[in-house]
């Protein structure tokens, strides 16, 4: 940019930069790639999310898988905290977009957030080459609990099908798997110190995610690393639970479910 | 703004427009007011207010009442809609601004929203002279409830402290109370049906504004209506209930309280 | 409910009830199927949307048209009020979701709202046998505009290359038109007023998924009117428009752009 | 709380735990004192805001700072990122609170939240002893940037009258100004460096913040410590811009404003 304002292909600095779609034409542009276009290569909704995210069309395989990991994390009911604020924002009469926005704002860390987290620390534990015990130990010395790993009824012998599921997708058709491997090593050790210590969801998403994108040939070492700070991944889940919690609300509003107030009994006052 | 166009005052057309303050001095204007005056002249928070919503300096007795109105609807405690959304969003491990908007986007028709429904309705009937019960009436034969009117628990002997604390400071500082009087009416008529259809919080303090409104001085009758119509005094409550929500975020941080998930025997699972 | 209550299948009246989705099994159910048949089945996602908010498996020519809903709209550069405030957002410093939901905030009735009411006056208007031309006259009478007409740029001799591509795929694929073919007959009307007066891209997927809803045989007639009553078909652009608000977020990150600043010299200051 | 479980005061654990209001009896009640009592005691809203958020009833001389503080950080343009949403949400016609959230996501580390960080550091840096250059220097080694100091336009000759009000307030008012003092020996040295390096609004807020909670008598050394690490004083800002955000939506809709489209020749499309 710099470069072009100084050798004057720019008159003037704009206020605002943008690459990965184009509005001005007879039609909208996707990462250059005419809409038009995009219908007649039968393009999926997994090819435009690459496009407008990772800036690049994504083997079948890849895309495919990331229209996989849409569907399985779409909805988990309706007592996960953002469910449950969409939920009571629809009984409180509001329309579907305050009622979208009240749940996915409870969306981070806790809930929904660990995918990002797991992929990158456990891409940046094997590419150092640290041994899984040491890594569980490393976080463990700091406080941290490893983030992918652990679930509230899942144990070894009671497996998550979400995990198998995208597992065995991987398995037929991801050229690598060495950080999904990795995840696996760790829950092998972390199952020695817990039962339920298991690979969780977010766990297996976040390592297949990065296994993805590290093995389809599209991206640099470095590129890779970029996706995964900026949070990308993290938005596959904001994007695949939006589909829940637009359904909580229109299921209340169905219903025409009266405004809630938590009970009273249920509540602690301990204000003394 | 077209006239000053068209007779050259404007070079060219700019993309906003905006009344209310000014940043380009050397300190920030209010209305016009520098802030360095604003506090010279000891302006309260009400002064504030009324300087960048309603475009006015307020007589002191007026601008206090709005204090009053903050201070009464500030909270309500942490089971209302708004506040729970607050909670389970602090919960969640969320920064203190998504916890307060989760919260606010449940503000609207059934829960904190009737203060500006029951101001216009009252305005309307009073001024085109409809008495209070043919006023009850027509809103039953439009299957509509009477907002501002109707209370859980309060009922004609067990008044609502926060109505009693505005009506009182109105009758000793207020030049006329006539909407608030007719609202009083409509109670009258209404607790002859039930005995918990009192005047509530959102119909006194929306009757009560319209009467601050009306008889301050510094509005025309069609300002008044417009302030209303804007939803200005929806404004209030927003605004009030802000500092409750962030209290509730506060304090769920300080307890360090987990990841809330709503008891699952709580559900009724109707998917057949 | 009330029913069961009092047969006393359920013990007491739980204070939450939702349909949709089913959590407390080894997986998730949605609308009773369990994940891993919703994989094995290769459901897309546009079944994946149908079972959680039309509570049907519909055809596959009909999930196949919500998907391509889902791609045309997916963005429309950063000009527009969503795009901008999440990238205003995104410069800002701010977490993914909290641009996205910024962003999100601003589709309403003047941006990508009117997809809702153009399918409800389309249908209305049809089913009640009104001539396209009283239709419009109708509302320009009551001071109204037609949803789904009208265009900045687009004119009669320049179609929007996405309505041709839905309309495309309608016709080889759609039992009936009928509403398409109405709103294309309100065009000719309109276009007889101005030239710029075509059916846009709005008023397109309104009627097209009127026809879809109506056509397809899992609804009836009424179930057709409440799914747009609830705002369901919102509910796609906003999905949809999501994927591009994302990829907003990402590209700004991902460019480190500075926290923008509205030009001081674009804004009108008309505080006198 | 555990304790009171074992000791059988409470039959069952709760779901929620709430400490700062109480909804359940006659009237509400703040930190304990009903409503009715605080508008008796002539209560201001600082006083509230103490009540709710900090679990205090403060010195006069310190709540009326706290409100000061709400003044003259109410607006600060229509320029600023959140004043910018908040008025493109009107104009694109949504309700008062989908406005006031579309600006109110726009603060964080780069707009309205380096008051907290601010406070932070300067109470770290001097209750370490850590001497002004050496603070700065240390920062700069780590290539951050002193929160609280720099501004676009203000200089050491040309003062933000906003800094000057509060930082006479405090002078006379004020037991202690000891971080303060500290962040304007800091600036003595930034200003070395260079002309606009100056005290900025939140660093003066944040370091007055700092000397009123270490000093008013009513915490602990690890309370304010708590207090500052919750982002209360973040809560400030919020609070007070509300007030403008509001404003700003209210003036939109009072012009009718139609929808904001940014120009898109102040885009730089750098899609190739
Ligand atoms: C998912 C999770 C919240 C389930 O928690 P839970 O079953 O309620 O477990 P608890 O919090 O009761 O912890 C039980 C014990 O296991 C330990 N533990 C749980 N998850 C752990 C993890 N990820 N790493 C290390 N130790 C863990 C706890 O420290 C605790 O040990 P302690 O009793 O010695 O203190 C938890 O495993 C976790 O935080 N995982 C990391 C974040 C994550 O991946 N989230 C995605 C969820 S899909
Ligand atoms: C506040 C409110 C929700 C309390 O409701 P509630 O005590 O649970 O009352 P219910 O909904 O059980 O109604 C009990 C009966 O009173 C009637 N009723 C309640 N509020 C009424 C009102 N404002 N106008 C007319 N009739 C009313 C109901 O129609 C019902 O009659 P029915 O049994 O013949 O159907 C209700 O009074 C209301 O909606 N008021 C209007 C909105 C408003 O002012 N909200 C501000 C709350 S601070
Ligand atoms: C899309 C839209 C905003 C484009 O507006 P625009 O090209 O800027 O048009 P203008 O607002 O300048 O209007 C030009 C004239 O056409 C008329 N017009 C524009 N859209 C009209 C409509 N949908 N129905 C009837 N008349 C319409 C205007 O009233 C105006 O007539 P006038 O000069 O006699 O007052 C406008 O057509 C509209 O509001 N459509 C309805 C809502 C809708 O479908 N939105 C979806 C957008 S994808
Ligand atoms: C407020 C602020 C954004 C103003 O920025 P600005 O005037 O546009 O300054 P620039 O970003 O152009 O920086 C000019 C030079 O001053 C330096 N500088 C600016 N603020 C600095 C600070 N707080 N600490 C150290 N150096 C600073 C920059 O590094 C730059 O030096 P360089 O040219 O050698 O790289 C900036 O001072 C800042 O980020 N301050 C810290 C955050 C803060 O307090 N924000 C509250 C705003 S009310």
């Amino acid at each position: 940019l710099h470069t072009a304002l100084k050798e004057g292909h720019i008159r003037k600095a704009t206020h605002i930069v943008s690459t990965i779609s184009d509005d001005r034409g007879e039609e909208p542009l996707y990462l250059g790639i005419p809409i038009s276009e995009v219908i007649q290569q039968e393009m999926s909704i997994g090819d435009v999310i690459s496009l407008l995210w990772f800036k690049r069309k994504l083997p079948r395989w890849a895309s495919k898988f990331i229209e996989m990991c849409l569907i399985v994390a779409a909805d988990h009911g309706p007592c996960v905290s953002g469910a449950h604020n969409t939920i009571v924002t629809a009984r409180a009469g509001k329309d579907l977009i305050s009622c979208l926005c009240s749940g996915l704002l409870t969306i981070g860390p806790r809930f929904g957030g660990a995918i990002d987290d797991a992929a990158i620390n456990f891409k940046k534990a094997l590419d150092n080459g640290i041994p899984p015990d040491v890594f569980v130990e490393d976080l463990k010395r700091q406080g941290r609990r490893v983030e992918g790993i652990g679930h509230r009824i899942k144990t070894a012998e009671n497996q998550d099908k979400r995990v198998e599921i995208l597992c065995q997708y991987a398995k037929q058709h991801f050229p690598a798997m060495k950080y999904f491997n990795y995840a696996r090593a760790v829950e092998s050790y972390t199952l020695q110190k817990a039962n339920n210590l298991v690979l969780n969801i977010d766990g297996c998403i976040g390592s297949l995610l990065v296994d993805l994108l590290s093995s389809c040939g599209c991206f640099s070492e470095q590129e890779v690393k970029e996706i995964l700070e900026l949070g990308a991944l993290n938005g596959l889940f904001v994007l695949s639970r939006s589909i829940g919690l637009i359904g909580h609300a229109l299921d209340q509003k169905r219903m025409k479910q009266p405004l809630y107030r938590h009970p009273a009994d249920d509540v602690l006052y301990a204000t003394e």
